[in-house]
């Protein structure tokens, strides 16, 4: 039996004789009887076992169990409803399954984010990552479920590719070779992890209008930030016969859907973060759940900067530049007061396929940025002009060969389209307040660190 | 409007005007009328749009428009009951978004499943590989609904890892050096790509009892196979409190419902594959979905084997070999004549971390036999019991040092569990017929072959 299972229907249960197994959360006793907390896994909260001197015939090994031990309790289910928990198992029998030893690095006392990232195979356990990473499985079900149920395909792109969206400086090689013999290697070529799905991914756009990606990217960017990890999941959808505002639509549904989906398939943990981690979380999400998206030019944006330069650490506001998270914050908690979408930027400071707009001075780009946190997503209408993009990367000194297939998609039953990427680390750090991508990882990786 | 809303609901949109995108898949005429086989990506079928020299302004240009060309049509939609397709478009205008120009690799003709290979940019939109990725998506999401449903929590174990589940040597090396100096390494030491999330996912089993991945692995094994490629998807539960009769109960109910799912939200495409390419494929995955998977010991699966040498190409069978695919085949299609469990297989021929049985001879692991492709799914019983997985190190010449974290949920409150590999582009070999694996991935990546 599970523990969610009963939570969700304890009263049918009242009197039954259920048998739990699960990890010793806490045990605490006196002469005649004990209390040990237990959780089983199925859900954030533990269940109450009260075991009895009397009756219990292992009670000294019983009130011994130490902390994190696995055991199977063979009891009845009682209603209580006149205690703080509504139910409790009163143990018939409790047999240890497998005791953990002094070394447990678990104990009854807060232990440090630092300390913790140390032990990546036992921190699952400590209250804020048992809660961040089953919100982790709850946000990526939202992901799929959104996408899947407006008939969008999920595509795998690869991991291991030849081409480079973004520049070659920043990405880690894959080889078998010990030295840098590349023709020679595996893949008879150089071979990288991918940055980014998007330019595999457009073709599959151009067959199936609506897709999207949901996988592992890699940056070899040799920075620690809070913010920045070597490896880290991105869901990169892409929309044909789309424009930039199809695609702005697209992404106010998603971050709506998963907020609320979030806080329907993960009550507990919501609550848990707004308790212990950030007290305003689910206002704030909700607020952004509840919000009508604005939209806003990077022009009319430098303009608001420009008026309130002074408050910014970073004073040297002007069109052209890139913005940087205190701008971007000031823009959305002080000028607009929720999430807005920066559009029309200045196409020095994006990348070689967003649609060139017909100032010839900006592309069809859409950041969203919302309170707390600043960018969350980035997007554009990608480029579909065959000469037009030749022109791009002659002017970026981009070499031509290697994207032929992707321009060819242009010359190929081309079309409109946009499409943009969601830092899937990043919207769980949004949702909990957790304020460090090393903390809502599994195994972070980030330069020099590499824990199993 | 999107072709399968049409197609789902065609008699409430009698008469009615509608617009659509989507790409010309073929275009035949006469002088007075011409039609359109049209396709928007939204499900597998065209529609028919019909248009004519009387009202249509650039008839000339429209009659020329070459397959592949991204069109909009604007037009009636009118129900014809006595004609094959249920419904047509009577255009009323066509508007070229973009043609594909005489580069165009798919003409109306057959190409080959090589030919095919060379541009994975375009060959989504032929119909096997139209039909196949997305089956490929509606395969994922039948996983993640199957164990979200289920309570299992969706873990995405790492990419790059220090560890290795099943000896170095098929491994890629991921590095930012030209030279082998790994202590200087971005991570300050060798890292590689995982090839098993097994290890790095039990820590949570024994955290959340039930747990997933979903996630790229890679093999660097030179070999080249209709079956095997440097990168594929995985699908690997991991079970607390469970044995191995638990874990197989698991692997068959997950397999029946995927199927189910794939029937049911896929039908057009299954339909395809039976048609096209093989005429067997329903009937096998249907018989599978019906049958009661049947369980039978290495050992015994031996005897028969003997009984039966004659019959196969390698005629060596002994108590202690590794079975060959005919071997497995044979068993399931001829001995039991359905699927059915292989298990407590000779220690020496599998990995390190099953549970060794009492016999001291064999482990707890069970390998699904189906029909048609011999071994879809491999899992065991773990080694739970710290003292004799620290022998089987010693055994094996493993160094125990990088694994002490795992031999260390052993004594953090370890318990009985279970777990499995469902290599997922397998199972849509298995379900479509399909009988390459390179045919299923959308950037199939094999040796001296990266194409983009």
């Amino acid at each position: 039996m599970l523990v969610k299972k009963l939570k969700e229907d304890f009263q049918s249960f009242d009197g039954q004789d259920i048998t739990l197994q699960g990890w010793v959360r806490t045990n605490r006793n006196s002469k005649a009887l004990g209390f040990i907390e237990l959780n089983d896994g199925s859900c954030f909260g533990n269940v109450q076992v009260v075991y009895y001197q009397e009756s219990t015939k292992n009670y000294e090994a019983i009130s011994k169990i130490t902390l994190g031990s696995a055991i199977e309790v063979k009891g009845k289910l009682v209603c209580t409803p006149d205690s703080k928990q509504p139910f409790e198992i009163q143990a018939g029998s409790i047999e240890v399954l497998g005791l953990s030893d002094h070394d447990y690095p678990l104990q009854k006392k807060r232990h440090s984010f630092e300390y913790m990232r140390e032990i990546p195979h036992v921190r699952p356990r400590a209250n804020t990552y048992y809660a961040i990473f089953r919100l982790r499985s709850v946000l990526s079900m939202a992901i799929h479920t959104f996408f899947q149920d407006r008939g969008f395909v999920y595509v795998h792109t690869p991991i291991i590719t030849g081409n480079d969206a973004e520049g070659a400086g920043e990405c880690f090689t894959v080889t078998t070779r010990e030295d840098n013999k590349y023709e020679e290697d595996f893949f008879g070529k150089h071979a990288q992890l991918t940055v980014s799905g998007q330019l595999h991914v457009e073709p599959f756009a151009l067959t199936y209008r609506n897709v999207y990606t949901f996988g592992p990217t890699f940056r070899a960017e040799n920075s620690n930030t809070t913010r920045h990890a070597s490896e880290f999941w991105m869901i990169e959808p892409e929309l044909a016969f789309a424009d930039l505002s199809d695609n702005m639509d697209c992404i106010e549904e998603m971050i709506k859907y998963c907020i609320n989906y979030c806080l329907e398939h993960a009550p507990e943990e919501m609550a848990f973060f707004e308790k212990m981690i950030d007290k305003d979380c689910i206002k704030r999400v909700k607020a952004v759940a509840a919000s009508h998206f604005k939209r806003m030019t990077y022009t009319e944006a430098i303009e608001h900067l420009e008026k309130a330069k002074d408050q910014f650490e970073n004073k040297n506001i002007y069109w052209g530049m890139d913005l940087q998270s205190e701008h971007e914050r000031y823009i959305c908690e002080k000028v607009v007061n929720g999430p807005v979408f920066l559009i029309d930027y200045p196409k020095e400071i994006k990348a070689f396929y967003m649609r060139v707009n017909e100032d010839q001075k900006t592309v069809a780009a859409c950041d969203l940025l919302v309170p707390y946190v600043g960018e969350l997503v980035g997007g554009s209408q990608r480029e579909e002009r065959y000469d037009v993009l030749v022109e791009k990367l002659k002017e970026l000194n981009i070499s031509q060969e290697p994207l032929q297939w992707y321009l060819d998609l242009r010359r190929f039953g081309g079309c409109k389209h946009s499409g943009f990427g969601l830092g899937f680390d990043r919207m769980l750090m949004y949702l909990s307040g957790i304020q460090n991508i090393r903390d809502v990882e599994p195994y972070p990786r980030t330069p020099r660190n590499l824990i199993f």
